[in-house]
């Protein structure tokens, strides 16, 4: 027993080390266990549907999307809520208990829960006797995103941005006493010649406007609007626009990009350093665990059984011949047994994934040996091997790709698209006569799930549509078919070389991409709750046959004649969930605030925010993380490690093909400092 | 003689290290003479007035701003096409004949006269004959900035741009092929779905259409316009849009600026690495020139009198102290001559500024030395170099720029302003009185001398402005007078230290800054030129005050209704070159293009290839370069030379402050490759 809580204890080590996690969790075996259940995916599954499920409350509650009574919504993030503490408590179980007060995402996690529950109540209480109320611990839901154990991505990209802040407010302070001095001259110049703007209201004479106007044209949202009254009096004027452009939208937005990317990179140093030096350190304490010592004064060693017996803890699936390719690597000299060096690269050895093909024979070379090994067969086969069988069907793909952009109603396009679908199908039978089908469909052949799927799926959608044509014409489906069609088109960027490596690099850092898209459901989930607290209701959209009067007006006769009204932004509002993420999204792209004109003025302050929040830090810190992956991408070297496994390969001879999805272990960590 | 050309020729090659020319000149003496000349700094100007002679004769063709009859533009152009002949007939003297021939620049100068000169030719006889004519060679012109001898850091700019090119192009490529593929995708989801854009006409039913509108959704110009309808149709079609834009207007975007920072900063190494070899063999050359053998099979080696009498050539105004300390950081130990590698480094050690300031009494402790020592004169000295006497004036500052805020109309405002220009004329004198006025004034000091001038200045123009307020109310001189009241406030970014860094940078990367002008002049010339052709005319800008009914649609019928007519856009035009000029930078920052609705829709094309030439590769390459002026900023270490050369000052005990202003020499390459 003693033995089996050792061997469970180095699991744990070594799959932390390789998932990067950093829990100093107690190191009693029913601890151990509770750890095991609490690393479980089923559990941290879980715990993201609970999350999931309390963010979506919103498209519920008030003003919703769907709405349901209170006590429905209520009970349900009850629920959620109960299912946070639970959590809670086993991870209390699970470390030490004064680690646990220590920790501030711990902290955070219990202020959330308890706010949200007393926020509940309130609230509760408030809509029973019929008094106003907010529902204001929506704010904090977001943040329970970022506070789980498993947001430990995230924890880092908001950990990245914290320590760029002191040096993005220098910049920022020295852009905004730039955009105040500009503001002053064009007061001082503007402010008393009686200029008149397009709304005919004056021009450049309010301090505070002005400066929300230039702070505005860095976003280019209103150029060259807020420059035309000028430059139609006099072109001279012009001057102090373009030099306003020049230093403030070019100079200093390109100077916060420097800031965020040079933070970027330095923490990522830095993050790198630390991950490595616990991985090692976590790798230390399971070769102590495992440790025995060879003969008198011997080295410590790890002998192969205890090895294999640990690896295949950590790693159940895994294949014998993998197994066996790994120890190789480590005991290089058929010891039977490695030292503490050798046994720390482990973590870094599972990292790197190595796809065992087994090299079987085609099925229908079992079942029909003389028909496949027939020399038609084997010319077929050879034909779908060449290039020229890939150039023949990108030119099919071209042609289709004319067919699509012509008019479906006519008959000969509508019947060329079943020859399409033919040729397409004929294209996978092929290749699946030509390859094994389980290595056809491997996992890593990402581009032959790709068509299968996107084949298959128009094939069934075009069938159901023209049966259900003679019936009546379903939109959606047309919808699903048309997109399945174009989408098709895709595989055209997989046949060119130059293509595919830019493709891969965008593939690579496809995980990333998703923490940043956690990153921005965190900031837009935050302002949407305020945004919608805020101005909710006070711009409504009506369907385009109404005939209401207010149309012209989005329901608000405040916006009268405004450009917000004349442009039919109206469906542009923060009325529910939805729309308040589009109105951010568009926020995002331009600055366009036709809000303030509905509310106060200080709701300026609102946009301002959420400008210099998403656009300077977040939109900064996603271009600079492409920036460094692209740079890691083009001084791609690979590491010793992943070198000896290759050497080793070739040695052993054996039939096992290398994918790194991520190039090589430590470059890793530099690529996808965010997504490990 | 043969000594003195063999100075000149050293002088040559140092000079020309010094300054990374590289040109392969003949070295016979008289070559080297009429090479001395070709490189003195009067006949450089020459070039560059009348190249912007020529450039700016644009402004008085036809269509001009200041119109000019046909023979005056003509006879100035000939006399700067002839200047610049007599130029080329001078480089022609001074290097080797099949050297000027292999050298595409001279070709392309050549190339450019002499088609200006045909064009000229025909474009006078077309139009004394009365025929339609185009002076299509005005697009060549700005190529002769890139072209002349001095145009290197410009050339640079252009090469780095040549090699980044293949590239860029794929991955443009690629972002056109998901731009079509998601064009073709809208023609299926929305052209049959009967929806209209604002302006009543149809919606993403032309598929050409539907590319641009695609493409300048990239530029952020027309969101969120573009997707109004699909919206108002359907909430789910905005997920096309959201796809849309993370692809292709954030994901490719930030590709596009990794590719050519990548590219910037491969061919920045190269460069910095060809041009630090180019300087050793030209300072090589040198010393073989001026060398001597010292003993038997002794090393050869220069001595000081030569060394001495070179430095002075080569830099006529340096100073005997600066000159002597430069020699005994070569000569370390103290032989009387060098040899070859410390002579090398000569160039290195002229591009570091020493400045020379020399401990001279204050005029005033000459002239009445009893008042200068007194204890009150001591502590007015000692209270103005105090912190404090920094805060008060921040702080009066501060209170000044209330003040200009406030009304100036107002007595007690306008009062106000003779206190603070009492005040601030105060603080030079007390400066003065305490720093000798020769340092004050030193050519480093540059606060110091933006003070004094900005205050002087306004103080004239107040002066004059109330000398004249009592006969009439001059606007141009209130303006100045304002803007240099406001310019003061810029001031108090000297005092924060944080701030003073990131100005500094800023000066640093200045000249660069102009070598990016110079790139953008050169482009949106050629731009301009042809846009002037394509669309001269076709937009009028009528006075605000006059009563034309044209005015309300631009004076051309086609944009009657349209929102470039309705924004008052009238002044957007390409009808002469300042006009030009505006509306290529408005391009530049959103990409608005009402103008392909007065000619063919072809006219697109120029709006999309500028956004390609500019925004995607020029203002990329612009944000790189800060990019990386900016990190190389913050990975500052000092040179091996720079060290030495601050210890001989620290040993020699010598009054010497050392100024540098481009950071240590190699780093200067890597922050300034453009510049130097």
């Amino acid at each position: 027993i003693v033995c089996r809580s050792k061997f469970d204890l180095a699991t744990v080590y070594v799959s932390d080390a390789q998932y990067n996690r950093n829990i100093f969790f107690d190191t009693s075996p029913q601890a151990v266990r509770l750890y095991l259940l609490y690393n479980h995916w089923f559990m941290q599954m879980l715990v993201y549907v609970f999350i999931i499920i309390n963010l979506a409350l919103a498209l519920f509650e008030d003003p919703a999307v769907v709405p349901l009574p209170i006590w429905a919504t209520s009970t349900i993030e009850i629920i959620c809520l109960s299912a946070f503490t639970v959590r809670m408590v086993h991870y209390a179980k699970v470390i030490p208990r004064d680690k646990f007060w220590k920790d501030p995402k711990n902290i955070c996690i219990i202020v959330i829960v308890t706010l949200s529950f007393i926020d509940l109540t309130i609230y509760g209480a408030l809509k029973a006797t019929g008094y106003f109320a907010i529902r204001w611990s929506r704010v904090l839901r977001p943040l329970l995103l970022v506070n789980v154990t498993e947001g430990r991505q995230l924890r880092r990209a908001f950990r990245s941005i914290r320590n760029a802040l002191p040096q993005i407010s220098y910049v920022f302070f020295l852009f905004m006493f730039s955009v105040l001095v500009f503001s002053l001259m064009a007061l001082k110049l503007f402010g008393k010649r009686g200029l008149l703007t397009i709304d005919g209201s004056p021009y450049f004479t309010n301090y505070l406007d002005i400066v929300f106007d230039l702070y505005v044209l860095v976003t280019t949202a209103n150029s060259p609007d807020v420059m035309m009254p000028a430059y139609n009096y006099s072109v001279f004027f012009t001057v102090f626009f373009i030099l306003y452009i020049v230093i403030n939208t070019y100079t200093f937005m390109s100077f916060f990009l420097a800031v965020v990317y040079n933070n970027y990179k330095k923490y990522l140093k830095e993050e790198v350093r630390q991950l490595v030096k616990a991985r090692r350190f976590k790798m230390c304490r399971a070769f102590s665990l495992l440790q025995e010592t060879r003969g008198e004064g011997g080295e410590p060693v790890v002998t192969q059984a205890k090895w294999n017996h640990l690896v295949k803890l950590v790693k159940p699936n895994i294949s014998i011949a993998h197994r066996e390719l790994l120890w190789s690597v480590l005991d290089d000299q058929n010891k039977g047994h490695i030292g503490k060096i050798a046994f720390v690269q482990l973590a870094d050895l599972l990292s790197i994934q190595v796809i065992t093909v087994k090299s079987q024979p085609h099925p229908i070379q079992i079942c029909f040996p003389s028909v496949y090994n027939s020399s038609v067969s084997r010319f077929i086969r050879y034909m779908v091997r060449t290039r020229v069988f890939v150039y023949v069907y990108d030119l099919i793909i071209l042609v289709n790709a004319v067919f699509i952009g012509l008019d479906e109603e006519n008959p000969v396009v509508s019947n060329a698209e079943w020859g399409f679908l033919a040729l397409y199908m004929l294209e996978i039978i092929l290749k699946l006569y030509a390859t094994e089908p389980r290595a056809f469909f491997a996992r890593h052949h990402f581009w032959n799930w790709f068509d299968t799927i996107i084949i298959v799926s128009a094939l069934f959608g075009t069938i159901i549509n023209s049966a259900l044509k003679h019936c009546y014409t379903s939109r959606q489906i047309l919808d699903i078919v048309f997109i399945l069609r174009v989408v098709r088109l895709i595989r055209l960027v997989d046949s060119i070389k130059r293509f595919r490596a830019i493709i891969n690099t965008l593939i690579k850092i496809g995980p990333t991409i998703l923490t940043f898209g956690q990153l921005i459901v965190v900031v837009y989930y935050i302002f949407a709750m305020v945004g919608m607290e805020l101005f909710k209701g006070k711009v409504q959209f009506f369907e385009p046959n109404s005939t209401s009067p207010d149309q012209e007006y989005c329901g608000n006769p405040l916006l009268k004649g405004t450009t917000f009204a004349k442009l039919n932004y109206c469906k542009n509002n923060f009325n529910n969930v939805v729309s308040s993420f589009i109105v951010l999204l568009e926020l995002t792209v331009v600055n366009q605030c036709g809000f303030t004109a509905v509310t106060h003025v200080s709701a300026r302050i609102f946009f301002v925010l959420f400008h210099i929040v998403v656009v300077i830090i977040i939109i900064n810190i996603f271009v600079a993380f492409i920036l460094e992956a692209f740079l890691v991408e083009y001084t791609f070297d690979k590491s010793d490690l992943q070198t000896s496994l290759e050497k080793k390969i070739e040695e052993l001879e054996l039939n096992v093909q290398q994918y790194v999805p991520f190039g090589p272990p430590i470059k890793l960590f530099s690529i996808a400092s965010f997504c490990c």
